[in-house]
């Protein structure tokens, strides 16, 4: 897998699967969509893995990665504007990890399933060499009404909620997952696409341009970077932080321009976390311009956004 | 977890969720069972983990894999009697694990998917230092009409489909979960509970039995045991074998005594497949009598066949 690039091997397990039938969703957004039967109703579903020493430490709080496995998985459906139905989760442990441990993954997975409106109905166990955690999710909304990757359009801004960037600091293991967020944009008129930001901006916001076959412009200094980024020790900028860190699981959306204004006040009244206008869909396929203060412009293609990434992203959904 | 026992692990765990809400059936059963907002259908949902070293080994063939993670769901499914729909895939692997091998997991699973109805929509792909599947199911059925393995009354007939023991010398890889016969005998009428054999014959109907505070008497000569039984080579029975090896994948079940005559002509006159009644529910709750055809009789408790088998099943469902 890894000579090849995630990206790639998504593709090819795709092939494989073929076309997912009619009526519905599949791979490639943050949820798969099915139709219910003889129901105004639709689902959403998806499923995320939480490993130890890719996506937690070996001293990570036991409750903390109970949230941020059930968190991952509430912020996809968050990225569809989906209402949390029904959770699974599988945990696979050594043989002599402590029961004690493993309730507290459960306390902390149940706490935040609570709070967004969703029910743990059981799983699985099992034992392995490392702790690992597979949630599987499912929401629903009202058929046709799921907010899709798919959808914008040149022209459309480009949002997203919250600040970004140095995550790692601790923000990564206790953030909450934009549902509420989600569903008012769902039904506030005007959203065109929408996902969330798990691998950074950087990362997301070309898969989500691929997929409507779209560029974007984005403003630097429209950007909210997150105090977190400013406190990383490194030589990197704090914008460069906020593009590339990831797992902000913050709502990134396309926004149609007559509804731009009135969907932005409508957010001011409703929340308190900021959401902020950063750019601007272009029909140039897959360029992306990033607009300095200070004058000066910078292009990349998809392939060099995600090189200027990491040269492989960590880990690649595709739902 | 090695020092209380699996059994336990589940327990502490449930106590952590709490009680599944009202209309739905949680943890306890092969699959949860949640109502489908304003529909007349109820769908199933269930979770596996497949994880290399303990359910295939490194020498075991991709598609191999991929057929048996998705038949461990397919089977949880056919245990309530469930039409099969939709199929999350996640599978985390080591970095250098060969895409090729990967698309020869997925090739497995969408076939044995296809064959029994059920659409695979997406999952994840990430790092981990063992090859692990955990395969996520969806199946439906009219909403009631699910079989639960509640529901047994002292009185019925114990049946079993098919032959057991020995599937590890082969047939774990390659099993067909019984999806067909499944939902047969939800519609046929009579059967009052229904569970699959992954853990033994002896570990399951305990299970079983304790849920509905019942016990059993079993009559040795009646138990199918499988040819690949007899050729295990060690000191062991053939019966034996037949009850504790596991993996079997076939339905355990149980029906009202007034329809066990049309149910076994009906069920010939349907499925090539052999269908043998193997002993009878009694109302002592967790004694479990097997009768050998020399007149013998042996009494254990659950605990006692829990301890038979193996001092300690190999994993443990709790769904």
């Amino acid at each position: 897998m890894r000579d090849v690039g995630e990206d790639a091997v998504i593709r090819a397990l795709l092939r494989v699967l073929g076309r997912a039938p009619g009526g519905t969703t599949g791979p490639g957004d943050d949820c798969a969509v099915v139709p219910l039967p003889d129901s105004p109703w639709e689902w959403h579903l998806t499923s995320d893995p939480v490993v130890e020493g890719i996506h937690f430490l070996a001293d990570t709080p036991p409750r903390a990665i109970g949230h941020k496995a059930v968190g991952r998985v509430l912020s996809d459906l968050a990225a569809m504007g989906s209402e949390p139905q029904w959770l699974l989760i599988d945990v696979t442990a050594p043989p002599d990890y402590p029961v004690r441990a493993l309730q507290d993954i459960y306390r902390g997975a149940s706490r935040l399933a609570k709070r967004c409106g969703a029910t743990i109905m059981g799983g699985d166990v099992g034992k392995a060499e490392q702790l690992s955690l597979h949630v599987f999710g499912i929401g629903q909304a009202p058929v046709n009404q799921g907010i899709l990757r798919r959808g914008a359009r040149a022209g459309d801004f480009i949002f997203v909620s919250g600040r970004l960037g140095g995550s790692l600091l601790g923000r990564h293991l206790k953030f909450i997952p934009r549902v509420a967020e989600g569903q008012w944009l769902r039904t506030c008129g005007g959203v065109t696409a929408m996902m969330d930001i798990s691998d950074g901006l950087a990362t997301d916001l070309p898969r989500l341009l691929a997929l409507n076959g779209l560029g974007a412009e984005l403003e630097a200094a429209s950007i909210p970077i997150h105090p977190d980024a400013r406190r990383m020790e490194d030589t990197h900028s704090d914008l460069y932080h906020a593009l590339t860190d990831g797992e902000d699981f913050e709502l990134l959306f396309t926004v149609s321009p007559r509804h731009r204004e009135q969907l932005e006040s409508d957010w001011k009244a409703t929340f308190k976390l900021p959401c902020r206008c950063i750019g601007r869909i272009t029909g140039q396929a897959q360029q992306f311009l990033i607009q300095y203060p200070d004058g000066r412009q910078e292009q990349w293609t998809a392939a060099g956004f995600q090189h200027f990434v990491s040269g492989e992203p960590e880990r690649e959904h595709f739902k």
